[in-house]
């Protein structure tokens, strides 16, 4: 068992996104998962990239953006969920005058080395 | 890729709580996971209960309510996540008079057969 509550952890801020790890590789016993909330701010656009080994599943929390996935756009709303397979090309880009929240798990996120591309 | 607007999909409404499968075991290329969005009513007890063989994590989406896990009560918030590991014994108790809602996220659920023990 374990427990993480919202009070604790820390954001890591990069340009054009934020997140927090919840749970990370060594809070679970099976290998290659990770929990994180993720947060596009407001008015921003996030560079396409994809992920060479892992899947991500995002379940959206707060606010509204476009999620393009393989230059398909999808209006990404609170509780609307998306797999996103290696190799999907993928970027979220907030429009909107009010962050945009989600949390992400990851399925087969490898132990080392980087395991996205980024295509800009 | 996968897509699952949040108008999608219905509710299975159990005695003690009600659940959306968001992703099945099938929307998945890896074994074994599963997302829903599970609403333990107001007022409502779910009865205690653990898992053989999966793992589930709960990312806390709306309302409060007591989580016990192990004998062990937690105060259930928004943001709140937990991992709950096979054997690991469980309920949720909403005491107040609003909807409490979470995400469950599955690892090692069983493609066949009944995975939880019910203890009441």
């Amino acid at each position: 068992m374990k427990y993480k509550p919202s009070t604790e952890g820390q954001e890591i801020v990069r340009p054009d996104y934020r997140k927090k790890i919840i749970f990370s590789l060594d809070d679970f016993a099976e290998k290659g998962h990770l929990l994180q909330a993720v947060t596009i701010p407001s008015n921003t656009r996030q560079r396409l990239h994809s992920h060479e080994k892992q899947t991500e599943v995002f379940y959206i929390l707060e606010g509204e953006a476009t999620l393009s996935i393989n230059a398909v756009d999808y209006v990404a709303k609170p509780g609307d969920a998306f797999i996103c397979s290696p190799g999907d090309v993928h970027n979220v880009w907030n429009k909107t005058d009010q962050d945009f929240k989600l949390v992400v798990f990851k399925i087969n996120l490898p132990e080392e080395g980087e395991d996205s591309v980024w295509l800009e």
